[in-house]
This record gives C-alpha cells, sequence and structure tokens, in this order.
C-alpha cells in the first residue's frame, strides 16, 4: 500500500468557520486505491507556511495532496507555497490558461483579469483540468516525490480527484486500479440484528469485504473487493446474489436512494394513490414523500390526524376502540388507515399512531411504541414496532421511515413493485 | 493575542470516515478568549507519531492542545506519546482515578477493569475533570509551554473546554476574560436587506462587531464587544437595545431556539389552537411544529390539501377562485386559511401554496413562487414570497419556516406573543 500525506490550507477553516470535509473525501478516495492517509496538516494562506508544511510531508511520504488556496484573490497563495518548496519560479502555464479562458467561454463571459492569476504555476508542473471550476490544479515531482495540489471547493476537488487524479495515479503506477464494489440500502432491520443474520460474511478477513453502517433506520450495506483481476470479481458477484437472497425482505435499493424516492416510482408506475393517517408524525411522512417531484400525480390529499376526536371524526375511528385500546394500538392504527382510504379514494393509505415522548408514555406503551397499518384496496395490514428509548424527534423520523418503508413493501409483495435489483439483473 | 496549535488524534479520522469537528470547536471558543489557531496536525493512534506532533507544536506555540486517543482501549496512546514527548513515565493519578470511579458510582455501576488505565497521566501532569464522560483530560506545562490533551468525543470535549480549560487559560494569563456578546434570530428578511438596514453596525471596525449567517431563510446575527471593561459593555448594551428597536419586526428569538418553538409558547400561553392547510409543502409545517413536546395541546388536526379538488372539496375553496386565478394565489391562500380554521374550529390557521418546482412554474408564477394566509378569530391576512430560484426542498423548508414566522407574527402583533425580548428586558 502507498503511504499519502495531506495540506489542507485555509485562515477560515483553521479559525473553525466550518469543519473541513476536503481531507476525508481525499483519504476515503485514494483509500479505494490502495493508498493509506497517514496524516492531514492545517496551515494558514500563509507561502511560507505551506512551504514548510510540504516539505515536512514529502519527507515523509511518496504522495502529498494539497487541497486549497487557488482561489484567484490576493490571499490564495498555495502555488507560491509550492513554488517556494520546489524552489522555483512561477509562470503562466498556457494549458491552464486556455483551460481557464474556456471555463468562461462556455458561460457566455470573459475572463475578468484577475483569474489570469490562477494560471499561474510553479515551473516544472503538469495543470490539471478543472472542468467544474476556474482554479485548475497542478502536479510537481522531484525526486521521486509528487505533490498534487487541488482546488478547494469540496464540489470541485471530488471531480477533480475522480476524473484527473485517481486514473493518473493508477496509470503512473502510484495507486492500484478500483477495486469491486456494491452497495445495499436496508430497511426494517436493527444492526444488531443485521450481524446476527449475516453471521461470517462480516468476518474481517471476508472476501469481499463487508461494512455496514446505520442511519435513522437504514442500513447501508457496502461489499468491497480486496483481491484484484477475475477472482476478486467473481467472489463479489457471488455475495452480491446471496446477499439479496438472504436479505431480501429489507432490500429497498442497490444504490444511493432515498426510501421515498423508490416508493413514488412504484406509485408512478402503477398510478396508485397513496394517502396518509399521521398522528404522532404530525406530517411528516407526506412531507418525506412531497419531497419527490411530480408526486401529484399519485398523492392529492393527506391526514394529520394528532387528536383522539379528530381520528375519530375526520377517519371514522370507533370512539370504543379508541377508549379499550387506546389511540397507540392496533385496531385504532387499522381503523386509520381504513379510514384515511375510505374518506380519500386513495388506494393504499397508511397509518402511524405512536408515543414519541418524552410524555404519553403507560406501563404497556413505552416511549417508541408505535403501530402501522397500511390499506391496500380495502384489505388492512398492521405492523408493530418498538423503537429503541431515544429523543423524540429521532423516534418521529424513524417512524415516518418506517410508513414509507411499508407502503413500498406492501406494494412490492402485491407484485406492483420490483425488488430492489432481482439476482442477475446486472 | 496568543496563540496555540492543535494536535487532533485518531486513525478512523485520517481515514475519513467522518470529519473532524473538534478542531473548528476548539478554534471558535479560544479565538473567544483572544487565542488564535495557527495550525492543526491530525495524526495517526500511534505514540512516535504522538509525540514528535506535540514537539513540533510546542516548538512553534506556547499552547498546544490535543484531542482524542484518551479511551480506555489499548490502540488509545495519546496520553502515551505525551508523556514520550515530555520524557516521563505514566503513572496512576488518583485525582483522574477517583472523577471516574465517582463517574460509574452516580451510574450505580462498578467501573471495569480496563478503564483503569484512563487514570494514567504523565508524570508531573494534572487531571482535568471530565463530568460528562469516563476519560479525564490532564495538562503538562514545561519551560512555559502548556500542553492541555482532552477527550475526542464532541460534546465532552465541548463541557470540558467550557468548564476547565478555558477558565483555567484565564486565571493563569495565558487568555483574556471572553468578551461580552448578544445574539438575534431574524426571519424575513434576506441577507442582503439586512446588510442594507443595518448599515454602519456591521462596519469591519464598528465596536461592537457584527456577524451574520443565513440558515433556510433565518439570519443569525451575533454583536461581539472587542472592547473589554466598562466601556465594552456599555456599548454592547446600546448597540443590543437600538438593534432590537430597528429590527422588532424580524427578530423573533434572542437565543439559540428554533421558530416552531417560539411559536410554540405563544400558542401555549393562550392555550389557543392552530391548523395548516398547506399544498406545495406537503405537511411540512405541521411536522415542523409537532416537534415541540406537548404540542397537543394546541394542535389537533392538520391538512394536506395537495389537489386542487382536495382544496375544493375539504377546504371549501370555491371552483370559480382556482379557475380564475388558479392554485398558487391570493385569493385561494385567503380561502384554504378561511376554510381550514372553519372545518377544524381552530383560532388560527395557516395556509401555504407555491411553486416548489422544478415543474409547475408558469410566466406570472416561477419557481419559489408562494402566497400564504393566516386566519386568526376569522380574520384572513395574506403574505406573498418569492424565494429565489432554488432546488425543490430547500424552497419547501423556506416555505415552511415563513409559515411558522408569519403564525408567530400574527400573535404578536395582536399582542398574544410577547416580543422575543423589550428593550432593557435582560
Amino acid at each position: 500500500m502507498g503511504e499519502a500525506r495531506l495540506v489542507v490550507v485555509g485562515d477560515e477553516l483553521l479559525a473553525g468557520a466550518h469543519p473541513d470535509l476536503n481531507a476525508p473525501e481525499l483519504a476515503r478516495a485514494l483509500a479505494r486505491v490502495g493508498i493509506v492517509v497517514k496524516g492531514v496538516e492545517l496551515v494558514e494562506d500563509c507561502e511560507e507556511g505551506i512551504a514548510a508544511a510540504i516539505d515536512r510531508a514529502r519527507a515523509r511520504a511518496e504522495l502529498v495532496v494539497c487541497t486549497g488556496g487557488l482561489g484567484p484573490t490576493l490571499d490564495d497563495v498555495t502555488r507560491h507555497g509550492v513554488a517556494r518548496a520546489f524552489d522555483v519560479p512561477l509562470a503562466i502555464d498556457q494549458a491552464a490558461l486556455n483551460d481557464i479562458l474556456s471555463w468562461y467561454e462556455r458561460r457566455g463571459a470573459a475572463m475578468p483579469r484577475t483569474n489570469e492569476r490562477q494560471a499561474l504555476l510553479p515551473r516544472g508542473a503538469v495543470a490539471i483540468t478543472n472542468r467544474v471550476g476556474t482554479a485548475p490544479g497542478f502536479r510537481i515531482e522531484k525526486a521521486g516525490r509528487l505533490v498534487v495540489s487541488l482546488p478547494g471547493p469540496p464540489a470541485e476537488l471530488r471531480v477533480v480527484l475522480e476524473e484527473e487524479v485517481v486514473p493518473f495515479l493508477v496509470a503512473s503506477g502510484r495507486a492500484r486500479p478500483p477495486l469491486g464494489e456494491h452497495g445495499f440500502q436496508l430497511f426494517g432491520i436493527s444492526e444488531s440484528e443485521f450481524a446476527r443474520d449475516v453471521g461470517a460474511w462480516m468476518d474481517r478477513d471476508a472476501e469481499p469485504k463487508m461494512g455496514c453502517s446505520a442511519k435513522q433506520g437504514r442500513l447501508l450495506v457496502r461489499l468491497r473487493s480486496t483481491e484484484e483481476g477475475e477472482s476478486g470479481m467473481r467472489k463479489l458477484a457471488e455475495r452480491r446474489d446471496a446477499f439479496r437472497v438472504r436479505f431480501v425482505e429489507h432490500i429497498y435499493a442497490e444504490r444511493d436512494e432515498r426510501l421515498e424516492a423508490v416508493l413514488a416510482r412504484a406509485l408512478l408506475a402503477n398510478a396508485l394513490e397513496i394517502t396518509f393517517a399521521e398522528s404522532c408524525t404530525g406530517g411528516l411522512a407526506a412531507a418525506y414523500l412531497t419531497r419527490v417531484a411530480g408526486i401529484s400525480a399519485v398523492f392529492r390529499r393527506s391526514f394529520v390526524a394528532y387528536a383522539d376526536e379528530v381520528k375519530r371524526d375526520v377517519l371514522g375511528v370507533p370512539q370504543e376502540l379508541l377508549d379499550v385500546h387506546g389511540a397507540v394500538s392496533k385496531p385504532v392504527a387499522s381503523a386509520m388507515a381504513a379510514g384515511a382510504a375510505a374518506v380519500s379514494g386513495a388506494r393504499l393509505a397508511v397509518a402511524i399512531t405512536g408515543v414519541a415522548g418524552p410524555a404519553g408514555a403507560t406501563d404497556d406503551k413505552p416511549v417508541g411504541e408505535v403501530w402501522f397499518a397500511t390499506s391496500l384496496d380495502g384489505e388492512v395490514e398492521t405492523f408493530e414496532r418498538r423503537f429503541p428509548p431515544g429523543e423524540r424527534n429521532w423516534i418521529r423520523a424513524l417512524a415516518a421511515h418506517q410508513a414509507l418503508f411499508l407502503a413500498w413493501r406492501r406494494l412490492r409483495r402485491a407484485g406492483l413493485a420490483a425488488a430492489a435489483c432481482e439476482p442477475g439483473c446486472d
């Protein structure tokens, strides 16, 4: 494995105006091609300080990546710092200047004079194209040590890294080609249940390696080859197919996609109208779903029924059910979904009623107890979840996501939504 | 101004698992007492590497702050690194051990044997109490150079910094006492309108200094004394009072408080029921308000009326208004609010109808055009905002916040909510 050190430039980062997101981005991107980041230094916008940090870094690693300080203003002095570290003068680089000129040209504007400064490179450096911003990066090499200087805005850094720097590192033999990866997004299974069910697939020496992180009730699972070539690819494909079979109940996406987008796709494909009857989530599930543009084709109205008498008067929940079982109960969830479907005329209705806390808990209904119901073409199914005790809005967000997941799963079981991906589909 | 350098310890930070939030936190806290962070180094969980980074840092600054690597496991070696840098052995510190033991005692648990390790300090170091975690910090000094080592979990770092480290730095003459500060939260005014109205108060050499940042339509304004003593305090109080008068229409809080909490307080104080009639926000305003625990006393139901016919059939908006003016219009917003109040019986109803995009715009109704209406005891008022073109969910979040703000302002104008703070109230 190769090693790298990073130099992150910027007064505002040192002042704590915002956290540095570039070093983590670089570390993850380099790790994917077998290069480990061994140290990061944050320095001021100061020519001498940048030069000294680069010297320290390249004394200890073959690859040094700088970010930031490539803007057009006088306080942007990273190129001066690199030139000082390599003891060479700065000069206008024609390739870099052409890149900047054509960036402005594509936008139908003339390049301001001040931006010419961004084409100044240390002598011997090679410009690195930045297609999404005016600051080209550059790389310079001496005695087997490579220094790469990249723009600071995270969106630009990411593109330049992916399109230019990583391919160069691979082509020049400093990094290995990226290895195979495959992602899954799961819902309705806790991290510990997952760890139990996944067993040895998550062992440290498993091939491919498996990583897992939890976010608002969702589990993001990533399979990563560590073996190169054919054999690595084959093992990744086998594990991916086996994973799909084992977790078919929980996988809702195989790429970075939000639950509401997956649900919306199924609804739109079937021109199937949905509505919600929300108590503890207070409109959050509907608000999540309406994040999706164009949802009006399958979403016309929704119910926020916070009080018991609203559940009764608007959704037609019998007062007797409320009296006997309480609002947080299977029969009330069921009646809410049935009522919302009947009143709205939607084919699919999803009800949510629970104890978000901190008050409202009873002996048999602790904070985190939530009942769900889905009504599809008049058939009601219910579902209970007892979320671990937590902050009110964490429970509400989990419950709203759970509602979206249940709606999607209901459609899938009815043959109205494709599984996230069938074995062999890619 | 004093200077400091930071050493941030942790393999997972170097691997890019998450951004480092401790250096920004430290930089801001130290700046408030006149100490500037001149450099940050991120290093691995490695005794030699930590020692070397501390040596580099204390060669260049009188104050070095380390964070991380104080946990109970074998990979936590910051205390070993500091001991190596100072060339002293580690020994169990009785004060630190007592702190850890009493932390477990308060939780009714016995200290696991492994945690004893956290009481190991370099000889000559003084333990720093950590009331919110098991890892005590410590400080050690030699030849006028002070090294402070603090726990890595951000919540612990913040408390230890505020309660222990800053007071020590002030008491030992390394920092000046914190200067006066006062914050305001504003809504319904853009950053550029604010800059125009605030004029010279935001000049670079103004006393007190004023800073401003925007977040989802809210403006967070901070006044900070730069002069010490009586005169600084007096100027701060004068500016604060003048600010309240000039921006009375927009200030909704003078501390870090969410808009929904401010609105909820006014509703609860008057036992005044609220409801929403939401189109483009799809339930988001209701979801925001129901973040507040105990809101059920003044919130029973709410309407998500996405489709025109729902506005008509449920809220009683005349079809003619929809046909003539379109759903995004002053008369429809007005009728939605009146209808929601009538159907629900709530004294206050807030309607939102707009073009969130990306589709749905017309020549005279661009993306970002949103009409609002509030109905209070049967009297309807309307409000128009044309948010700058932006992403769908950014516009929706702005519109939902705007609705909460309009509801609160309506109550305040009716004498049903206190101004955020009257002149002289503090």
